[in-house]
């Protein structure tokens, strides 16, 4: 079975499972983003053609179904999990530079980078509003903490670049604060408000903080050896950032001290042929079927994690997501 | 008396009665952001340099005087809003593309664009996470909806820019929401958090948003006719961006048709000789005569909003605030 069709046989399941629930995210997003300003409207319409997959309201609610059952507040919750990653998006696009995103134009090329910047705080702010609207601080608290780790990690992230000296320890450590913060809060928020014991809330959380740590990593390895068919979105904008990912910290610390000092040469000078001079070594010396099988490490992981949730159709579903992030790029 | 001695009488007057409270928030400030990360406190003792006046923290503390008293919850808001107006701050001049603010090189001049978009990002973040360490969701949904406002305004104003036909009307809601809406939000935390009456609360709020408009206003007409010594900040940037603001307005609606054609033209191609070459036509039409007015008729109104509000110290330097907001610029 071909990797799209993998995919594409997850999200009918998904589909299934909770088609109505993720149409109810949909109705809330757009009611909330339904701004009195058109300018707001367009942008948004805009964003919406890229926004993607869903992972994390898809995540959140099947938590919460794995925890109990999938309430209003969940709902709610999803929206505004899905506003702040497209904030996160957003402003990723003005960092990168990047032209397209799932095919589509990102706001930067299609507008600018200051509409970029303040459309994306809109959507910071208009999350923590809704979140706000429930009973509790509890959501604003998880929300508040976790989104601001996430930027503390892309602080970081900007810090290293050009560092070709950085450790998979201090990679990990990146990316888990970059991606991984928002795949745990979803879960836990899902886990959290469905009733769960603290037990089963914290195996969810740990699920979706391992989840997001391998879907990182095979992003990372899709920006330096997938097609811009096949992702949709401008690749090697690592390599040109001097952003190092996991198979070249593998292939630098694998490799003799004249081969790594030619890599470095060619890291330090990023141009269109990089990728394509970078390939050999990377295939030859195992650095990219090492990424896989860390990816695929971090996914059985979380997999484990679940062992302690009862089996329901929403755990089998978390499960293979975790399969499926590491299958797309492997 | 000068502009200068008369903003540093008031500055004396607010020392004396908030000077603990201030420290006190100062202090707050400081423990939150004392991150783990050494790049984010790098960043962060930087731009202390150019916080400036702490405007905000002061209108916040002096509302809770006026309607009550000063609790812990108001050093905490204190401390959210004074991180949310950083973030602000830190964006617009990735917007402007500006080099000095308060005669400190900004962020983006001093790291880069992506270490600004993110830095801004990490303070909305962790301003909000504070918010939710509060008892109620009250401080997170006024928050929120404030912040979620400043956006859309800054979004309008950015839309609007090259807009050489910009009315009166739309120059003063644009401005009503990108900064009086921030200095109302504080004044209606700091009566809300001090248990005063609704109306009391209301009036408040008010002042804040009339004063916030006078302040904008007396910031725009600065940035046209002030001199970069005096204000630390680089200057003309609005013309630069072809940011119709009052003076200019007030110009072409009154200028003849052919007059009215000329400024359109030196506007739509700035240079560094625009503000000069509109300085004759801005002076002798009344136009700057005519937006200081204005300014003045919103202190007024600011401080009547104040008639309800029992006399007290706080009060008396809340109206002091809204004389000075436009004397610096008179």
């Amino acid at each position: 079975m071909s990797k799209d069709l993998a995919g594409q046989g997850l999200l009918a399941r998904v589909d299934e499972f909770l088609g109505d629930e993720l149409q109810a995210v949909e109705r809330i997003l757009r009611a909330e983003l339904a701004s009195s300003n058109p300018y707001v409207r367009d942008v948004f319409a805009h964003v919406t053609r890229f926004r993607g997959k869903r992972l994390r309201p898809m995540l959140l609610l099947l938590s919460a179904s794995a925890g109990g059952a999938v309430t209003e507040e969940h709902r709610v919750l999803a929206a505004v999990v899905e506003m702040i990653h497209t904030a996160t998006l957003v402003h990723d696009d003005v960092l990168d530079e990047a032209d397209t995103r799932r095919h589509v134009a990102t706001v930067n090329a299609r507008w600018n980078n200051e509409t970029s910047v303040l459309f994306g705080d809109y959507l910071f702010t208009h999350a923590f509003h809704l979140a706000a609207s429930l009973e509790s601080t509890q959501a604003c608290r998880l929300i508040g903490r976790a989104t601001n780790i996430v930027c503390e990690g892309e602080l970081s992230q900007i810090r290293e670049r050009g560092n070709l000296e950085l450790s998979e320890e201090s990679y990990l450590r990146i990316i888990e604060a970059k991606t991984a913060e928002l795949c745990a809060l979803c879960c836990r928020l899902g886990g959290d408000y469905s009733g769960a014991d603290e037990a089963v809330v914290s195996s969810l959380e740990q699920y979706g903080r391992s989840l997001g740590i391998a879907f990182q990593i095979a992003d990372d390895l899709l920006d330096l050896v997938g097609t811009e068919r096949e992702t949709g979105k401008t690749l090697g904008t690592d390599l040109e950032k001097q952003k190092l990912t996991l198979p070249l910290i593998r292939l630098l610390s694998r490799a003799s001290e004249s081969e790594a000092g030619r890599i470095r040469n060619l890291l330090s000078r990023p141009n269109a042929q990089s990728r394509a001079a970078l390939m050999p070594s990377l295939e030859q010396s195992g650095a990219i079927e090492y990424a896989v099988r860390r990816a695929g490490g971090f996914a059985t992981a979380a997999s484990g994690h679940l062992d302690g949730v009862a089996d329901c159709p929403g755990k089998e579903i978390l499960i293979e997501m975790a399969e499926f992030a590491v299958r797309r790029a492997s």
